[in-house]
């Protein structure tokens, strides 16, 4: 028994049921009715109505990330956490690790330590892309609390989602590289995760409208670490390439010293430009262009929601967008 | 009602409950009896008890952390999550920030959520030395769970503890300095925690074992910032110093980007010692020489130790130390 049995039994919305339990004027006093009916009939408050009632509430969030020790999944769970404990609310956390199996089970968990609604930090929970139904793990735990997905987009009744515009930003950096004369462009990624699928998109797209060819030997996936990456670029001895654009800023942070062990000049024989503007940005020499995908934003907008939707509020936007930012340090030319 | 309770009634020590509770054989038939009579008058099965009886647990562990976006601290919470995955463990996690009174309350709220243990992440916990009481939170946990502190030293019973040599080490890295002719080394830190203390204490113990004095314009406090780290040794125009050693890598990563704003040689003009090995050690340029806090080896001794006192094993030594390591690369000359 949960909001959505609610829901069905009364013939309404998910969202219907909330207004209701939260006092919305916006309800007919015929749906209220109906709506208040079941409820009573079933007797049941579940977690989602806890914060509107009073009831049953441990003013808890539950957060779910796959790699804690990842920079930008740390500083999103920083924030979020900071951001919620000033609404009052606690948070837990779990980690998850990538494997689809491991990230459903650990959702459940979650579940257990009643939740007031799960954020899922880091588009790993959107899925590969292969199906749609890897993400149903997402949509059943929607029955319960509701989910915010953090950089990934989800669809699904009392689903939420919050992501940068990495396509559109990665072709933007794209397209400044090849304005400014760059010919071979590569492009590194350590994932397959719905935002390395964007940003690899925004890549091709800005190739394809400037009538260049999108070619295979210069989209390499491996792992993000530094002297990994700096290695491996090292052993392709025969590629040839004027530009590199990564997926995180530790592949980027490689290519500098690639270039360092190579002898080429930065930025004059490459170019390079990392991704989430991390401290590690910061660290290197030269300093990195990278591109801030805005994550205090983000993670501000998903407490906001995560707050009006536990009060009950009606949410204009279920999904939304905020756009990257390129900072410009001195590994780019444009 | 807690396992002190019992011990106190039953007039034996809380080790001595949980090895009657755990079947150990280690304890006379006659203490045995006495303590299960209490137990079963009192009709008690805390948590502590709880893998020994197959009963209660949630087979959960607590997660305590002042600052998550720390790269130590995440780090060491993505060892300690793997660690006890392994052991068919889930961990829920807590960001405490770091002030007394809201990592007291963190505490609290990690205790509600029904966990096995409770590990403090951080030597931020065992108070900044100013007296005893700060600690009183961590004993009045240890009444619940068995508590572990990682990097930091807490007296009490059913508190463990892990810390790191950081006095050695810093002894060691300063006697280093001090034997390749450095002058004057400046010490920077942004806390006052028990690790910072002890980093500051072999630091000095290093120096007046050589007939040098101690000068306070050679120890700064400031933030753990590396743009303003520079900035601040930027400032001091009249400060003059030949060697940094830092509490944390991005200090010590400040210090190489002032070294670059001023045109001074690394090592020749200033040689440059981080802490935690971190990748920021990796990413700047030259490479860091930074000690190595062996995290993972500290993290593995400690979920060893969780699980060892959840099973109600005798443990030899409730606070264990690991030994530092210097990873020698190209900010110093020793």
């Amino acid at each position: 028994m949960n909001i959505y049995d609610i829901a069905k039994m009364a013939g309404v919305s998910i969202a219907t049921v909330s207004r209701v339990v939260n006092g919305s004027d916006k309800v007919s006093e015929k749906t209220k009715r109906r709506v208040m009916e079941v409820i009573e009939k079933e007797g049941y408050t579940p977690n989602v109505f806890a914060q509107g009632l009073g009831l049953n509430t441990m003013h808890t969030a539950g957060i779910l990330v796959p790699d804690i020790s990842d920079l930008y999944m740390s500083s999103a769970i920083s924030f979020l956490e900071e951001g919620l404990r000033n609404h009052g609310y606690n948070c837990i956390l779990g980690c998850s690790g990538f494997r689809q199996e491991s990230m459903a089970q650990h959702v459940q968990m979650l579940l257990s330590k009643k939740i007031d609604g799960l954020i899922l930090v880091g588009s790993a929970y959107a899925g590969n892309g292969a199906s749609e139904r890897e993400t149903d793990y997402i949509r059943e735990a929607a029955a319960q609390v509701p989910v915010f997905v953090i950089n990934g987009a989800v669809q699904g009744e009392n689903v939420f989602s919050a992501v940068c515009g990495d396509r559109e930003a990665m072709r933007e950096v794209t397209r400044a590289l090849l304005r400014r004369g760059r010919k071979r462009i590569l492009f590194l990624t350590d994932s397959e995760s719905y935002s390395a699928r964007e940003k690899m998109a925004g890549y091709e797209e800005a190739l394809t409208e400037a009538g260049r060819p999108v070619l295979g030997e210069l989209k390499l996936k491996l792992r993000n670490r530094i002297h990994a990456t700096r290695d491996l670029l090292l052993q392709y001895r025969n590629l040839d390439f004027d530009a590199v654009v990564a997926t995180d800023d530790g592949m980027a942070v490689g290519a500098v010293k690639y270039a360092a062990a190579r002898g080429l000049s930065i930025p004059e024989d490459l170019n390079i430009v990392g991704y989430n503007n991390s401290s590690l940005a910061v660290a290197c020499e030269p300093e990195l262009t990278s591109i801030d995908n805005r994550t205090e934003e983000i993670c501000r907008e998903t407490v906001d929601l995560f707050m009006r939707t536990l009060r009950g509020e009606t949410v204009p936007e279920k999904h939304f967008s905020v756009s990257c930012r390129i900072v410009k340090r001195n590994t780019t030319d444009f």
